[in-house]
């Protein structure tokens, strides 16, 4: 481990709450993965379920009906909703209704939005698929989150999003968008800045992260690779951990369902809910958020390729995430028990 | 442990059965668990897999047909009736029959009645939610319970209908109920004590939990909280074992579902199908069941939260009620083999 990372993780830590006996339900965080869909199932649980094994409190799946009936069954932890609607042209079950309430985006979002004062944080995108009436639904979404000041990670098919309409989180400090190398080409020509792009890359290695990032106005992009580079376009760091040599699908939601937790974990110390020193400012947290969700993905891939090998699977990440947090950040607790928290 | 639980737990051991081989299915207890809607799976099976775990020998789950199906794929261990409706004005299926089967409470209730006489305890609430066709439903087969002296223990959103009337439950001292703090506060506004109550607080710890139990005519009442308090108005007890510090959802469904199978138990002792000793009176097992299931939860929250630490989810609590039962009760069975039972 590089000092550099050392020591950004010594100020990740600073953010992690303590367990507290004084705490109650929910204040250790409230996150909603948007998607899930016909075709995907397994990567908004993924998500979901590394929010939760990270430590969030509660952990929520908003999808279509198909989808929630398989993600539920995956695990009783997670809470799962069933009101996302894809198109009715696709070969799901006839319309039953013809007022519009599952083929009209502003109705469908707007059985949403209501949950998002019970929540802290959202990710949308995995397994959100393509289908036009999910995406309007899900910008629809992004915009009462905006409007409510509330943290969000986009990935896969939200960044589709994006793509066509940069305005959506444009000079939004809360959001934080994690595209892999093809995502991050599309983004880039989407945003005309990739000529420019492709010059910075000529003088540094994050030099593309950072164009990307103040071409969208302040939002933190987590650019996965080899090493992760994470930048805001002020302010940039690189995640150097090893990982695994494994490139199944999956594992990039483990990241995301990770930085979601540590985005609660920032609400929490902001309210400071516990004696937090204060050493933190409230401009360096979101990138913080990042940097910790990068690094438990990066640990995770590196344990679980270490058991699995070839075999890796996106899963065996999820197993690993309480022994990544252990190992980065863990400290034994002061009660006493001995016990790592 | 303080003195006065572990004299409590040796009273509680009083009324767990030993393991005779006279014994014949169904004897150590039949419970049923009424919830699981559109949106919640998991509390039932958390529930009804705590009073398996414990020792019951059938646990049954009463739910809609869409969360039947999720909680039969968490374990074919359970029984899972769909016999459970929601509204049809909700955003699932069209309604097929016109006869008022599916949408008429009393219908729905009628085929749930039956299944009464051959059940010896019911859990009523996890994963209910709030929809008016599932609460009316409930409220008639609680009526039917209780018509038929059926201990009974309601929890999160049967509690809404012991708000709404509670002369469903005032008096009867075969029901359980569980609040949390925001559902224990409900309960004292809907029966108009809140300001007692609030007097009460000053006086004692337990003052509480005293007053809203006498406001129901005896009904106990386990207050969860960093204690949990136990009452019905006349007698209390404090459970004060350590619990965890994580508040992920769906550890209460735990409790529920211990303090069922306990109920279970208190009619084997009634009916006394082992030489019990008779050393306990009739009007203290209500108290006792509460009592014991209120240390397993607590126990077991202990053990999962030792090894999960702020991983803990509610399906770890779920794999220790048997080694919390140990731990609290466990004896060294006469047979010879040496096993703990």
């Amino acid at each position: 481990m590089s000092a550099s990372t050392r020591e950004m993780l010594a100020r990740v830590r600073q953010m992690v709450p303590p367990l507290l006996e004084k705490f109650h339900k929910g204040q250790l965080g409230r996150v909603a993965v948007i998607g899930g869909s016909e075709d995907y199932t397994g990567a908004p649980y993924f998500s979901a379920m590394a929010s939760a094994r990270l430590g969030c409190d509660m952990s929520h799946v908003i999808c279509t009906p198909s989808a929630a009936t398989v993600i539920k069954s995956y695990s009783p932890n997670l809470m799962v909703h069933p009101l996302m609607r894809s198109s009715p042209s696709s070969t799901s079950a006839p319309v039953t209704s013809s007022s519009g309430a599952d083929t009209d985006a502003q109705q469908i979002a707007a059985r949403i939005v209501p949950m998002l004062d019970r929540l802290h944080v959202l990710v949308i995108g995995p397994g959100l698929g393509r289908d036009p009436l999910m995406q309007d639904t899900c910008a629809l979404v992004i915009r009462a989150a905006r409007d409510r000041g509330m943290p969000m990670v986009l990935d896969a098919d939200a960044l589709l999003l994006v793509q066509r309409e940069p305005d959506l989180v444009r000079g939004y400090r809360l959001a934080v968008l994690t595209p892999n190398v093809v995502e991050f080409g599309r983004l880039t020509r989407a945003l005309g800045v990739d000529e420019q792009v492709r010059a910075a890359a000529q003088q540094s290695e994050t030099a593309k992260v950072e164009a990307l990032a103040k071409a969208l106005g302040g939002v933190m992009i987590v650019q996965k690779g080899p090493k992760d580079q994470i930048s805001d376009g002020k302010v940039t760091f690189t995640v150097d951990l090893e990982g695994g040599r494994k490139r199944s699908g999956g594992q990039g939601d483990t990241l995301t369902g990770s930085i979601a937790t540590f985005l609660g974990w920032r609400k929490a110390y902001l309210d400071g809910i516990w004696e937090t020193g204060k050493q933190l400012k409230e401009e360096e947290l979101v990138g913080l958020a990042a940097f910790g969700g990068s690094a438990i993905t990066r640990e995770c891939s590196r344990l679980a390729f270490a058991k699995k090998g070839r075999s890796l699977q996106a899963s065996d990440l999820t197993d690993e995430v309480h022994t990544a947090f252990l190992n980065l950040f863990g400290e034994v607790g002061e009660d006493g028990s001995g016990a790592r928290l």
